[in-house]
């Protein structure tokens, strides 16, 4: 029998796209799709190129539960009560929003609001394979991390596992479709054509989620992140600007840092040219690229993925992988 | 009389630019333009919204610097050259090359190559109004500043003056017209379009000028320069990460510093919220934002500007203004 | 004393470019900017690229109409009771919805909605200078043209006055601004980026009024129109396809035909290459190219114009110029 | 053994994309990509997001002329001779250049030039797997349809068979990936953005093409047929307006017709609303939607496709799959 498993909240970009990835896949069935909004339309019919010939429902647990496994790509705080509902239903969970990202509730009150299931907490992992793919085929509950924050930690990971970095700021540049898909005065055509300009500054909700997982490798720094708004549908570049801890050896081989620490990961590629979002335009990889300032002694690492894929609907689908036991990159290579 | 003007090198962007702003100029008179190709053409034909009915002519001194004033839009190395003719003749020029920007010619040749008219570096004045406007009044020499030092001084000279800049990354985001009219394999639109990446990593030639003038202001620092190109044609965003120095007092009112700084600059505009290029687009202003992340006790300032005008052509009309004692702002606001 | 204007419903994009176009203007006033929602915000809040430092009020007749002139920006429908209660008090108007654009009340009612101030249909004039001019200079009551509509005519006029349409396709091509400043599924960034469709299919509102004025030029043809969304933000390229009367004489110069048709006019181009929308970005301008395909014996002609500018509010200000015996162009080239 | 092939000309965007697809096909083996630029490169160094890690060759007949089948991606006229030497050494050809496409010599060097292999004209098959299903699976050479025939004939081909058009206009949007890979004043990004405009007016090269397959349907038209630049990277939408046969029934059930005729093909869908470009981006669908305009009796129909995918490369893959007897769909579904 093969694992069944439905995807709560579909009618969003990430919901949706984590639908069509999970219709096609070779080995999970697909059960159900529910929304909060556009019930009773079909997915092929807001998403035409998705192709995904199914409705979307009301969310109707009895119906909707009965699975293996679950997405749950609900906005923040609405997520954690469902995402608690099917724990106790036994159903395993990829949770798409902050809700159980950040371990100490303290940090998630003071960015976020008041959480409603905080004994979860311990048991979520955070599902970023390349960190924790170990702890992520045992789990029940994984976190999927932010878009920025997958290619945040991708990008500062060898730094900071071996103590390299005193200090960061990430510039990061995000296409429209992070925002999400409700219509609004910011995501208007009219108003990102031809523009960028920073949003979120200066205290973006991700920044918490990468001191976290940095602190976790070593590096207990404060990062300075800004996220700003391009004029493309899909991708993220973060632009890494690295101070070098004093202690750390600077004459350090970075390439061959980098190299060896992601030597066998199938969804990490190493170029020596600064990449473009382009290239990893809706695929699960994340490209990297590292660069010595020799004037400033400053590292620079570049990061590009796909802001729905990797930094969202693609790496879900790489840690229900995971969970199940089926091959990583079944379905999303 | 009116003062006569010529441009020279009129066929790519920049200079294409400032012809359109001189011929519809209400004192200055454009007499000629010249170019390297497209001899022969009308600028009206290559750029038919610039509306400027005037053939581009091969260079000829004897007729073309017969004139007041000129603007030299040649590339690095080609402008000295033309530069020093122009001067010997006795014609106040504007150039908008990296020719004369550095006043150490040792600089220069380090980050561009040999330099054919070093007796004139102790001639020419930065031009940058906000800063040396009492000089550019009685210069006859006068370079343009690069589109991101533009940017990055009005962005970070506050900071400079008051010794308040320990360290900075400038994260600069540019249109595609900054890298000029030559059709390649970077310019092409599938190679832009629906993409973002860094460029001239980790050494731009932007960067010992933005060094040079920070210096000038007192701030002895190096600093990490990394543009991008995003899908846009006009406009550069600077994202100005700041370290503050640790001697400055870091409780300083930056809005009020601002204000004061800029108060009465026709071209500069401050604003509480993070700008857009589109807010300038097709105008002389700088719009600036400046933020402090308490978290990490840096200081955050934005600035957009249109490359093409205050980053080149509208910026130089504003230093011939200067030069010929009309209103700053004529045939430019 | 100069003349005095208000621009009523200047929280759109045509009413505020509007606004933008007389508070820059060497001779009317502008005195009041309303709206019906934003009220409070200032203008270059809103649209910070206008730089129009007013503030948005309520609509108080009394304080409002207290003008010599107004222009009306208003939904159809909402537009035309507010036209007479301004024309009531004396106050020369030009109204930019569809409300007085037919002068056939059934016309209207059958591809709008019922009509609440019939009695001003025949006091209306329709604002195409090009074709109305002597009419606009003695009206109180002007009706400026749809976008599609103004481009169309333009076209169309010298082969609909010389009688040798039979029959007409016309294609368009609309940037997003088209659509208006309210958010929608449709203007997303995301469902407009990369992409191209038809919309309003088969049966777009503006095609009785291009029926009405080709039928006033003696070309009394049922016309197909189809516009299509792109992924741009101001401008409009309208390609119409003639079948040439048979009782016509194809052998026509079609040249020379638009050369006469047009020879003083200030704001209409004709050009030998198909037109570009870039080419009169932010103008007044229509540009237009004839050419005959040989084949099949049909005449196309191509139309460009920039829809907020010459589709709107920059032919809402030639309307008022003419109106108050101003020079045509002033404030507009 | 699986059959093995070649791809001639893998620089360009539609080689490039045929050698992806056939890289990643679950039968075929790629066995080498020849260029005449670019030789030495890797295939994921001119293309990162294609994935083929491959090196592009210089044309060596003897190795890579030794397989069972070629796609042949040369300009129009290179095409011919070196289709010829591969037919002469028994490889099997999809040839996507214009060389073969036309049956009447006299046609294509009237359009085109000097034909260079006129005797494999009669052995040429049209590559139009919707219509030509059953010589395509018998043929040795396969002529891949133009982009703009492509959509234009799945367009039409119901109405064409039901002897239902009198007359077409045919405009096209197309994406500037159509404008293929070389750098040009036309393909720059500054030329391209915030534009529109036609080209090729009025006798684009692809209109003979999409005659003769009308005519072979049964209608015997002249088609206008012009094609506009919009700023997107692939897509093709055409918009085709249809004066319909005075012999026709003009009270035809146009859902019904167009339901029936494509009824059971893998690759077209039929849609009530107008069809987007992004709905089939990176596809191998065909959408088409038809409409009929009462008020003057026109029908409308409108088709989408992605230009590079089934107006090239993955149209190609589509016939070598039925000339290799492998499942139509495989490797491009």
């Amino acid at each position: 029998m093969p694992p069944s498993v439905s995807v709560f909240g579909a009618a969003g970009f990430t919901g949706a796209l984590t639908a069509r990835l999970l219709h096609r896949h070779p080995t999970f069935e697909l059960c159900a799709v529910t929304a909060r909004s556009d019930v009773g339309r079909r997915l092929d019919d807001l998403y035409p190129y998705h192709r995904v010939p199914i409705t979307l429902e009301e969310l109707d647990l009895d119906r909707h539960a009965d699975v293996d496994g679950a997405v749950v790509a609900y906005p923040h705080g609405a997520a954690a009560p469902l995402v608690a509902e099917l724990r106790e239903r036994g159903v395993r969970v990829v949770d798409l929003s902050a809700d159980f990202r950040l371990r100490d509730r303290a940090v998630y009150e003071l960015w976020y609001r008041d959480h409603v299931a905080p004994e979860l907490l311990s048991e979520a992992v955070y599902g970023l394979p390349e960190r924790y793919r170990a702890e992520i085929c045992q789990a029940d509950l994984v976190a999927n991390p932010g878009c920025f924050p997958t290619a945040a930690l991708l990008a500062l990971a060898p730094l900071a596992r071996d103590g390299l970095i005193e200090d960061v700021v990430i510039d990061a540049k995000s296409g429209v479709s992070g925002a999400g898909r409700s219509p609004s005065e910011r995501t208007h055509f009219v108003a990102v054509d031809e523009n960028v300009s920073a949003y979120g500054v200066p205290r973006h909700r991700h920044t918490p989620e990468i001191e976290q997982e940095l602190a976790a490798l070593g590096a207990d720094v404060r990062v300075t992140f800004t996220p700003h708004l391009l004029p493309l549908d899909q991708g993220e570049l973060l632009s890494c600007y690295v101070t070098v801890a004093e202690n750390g050896d600077n004459g350090v081989d970075l390439d061959r840092l980098y190299d060896e620490f992601y030597g066998s990961e199938p969804f990490v590629e190493i170029t020596p040219e600064p990449p473009g979002v382009r290239d990893v335009r809706e695929t699960n990889i994340c490209r990297l690229s590292v660069h010595r300032d020799v004037r400033t002694g400053r590292v620079i690492v570049f990061a590009a993925i796909d802001n729905l894929w990797k930094g969202a609907a693609s790496q879900a689908v790489q840690n229900l992988n995971l969970m199940f036991g089926l091959p990583e990159s079944e379905g999303i290579a």
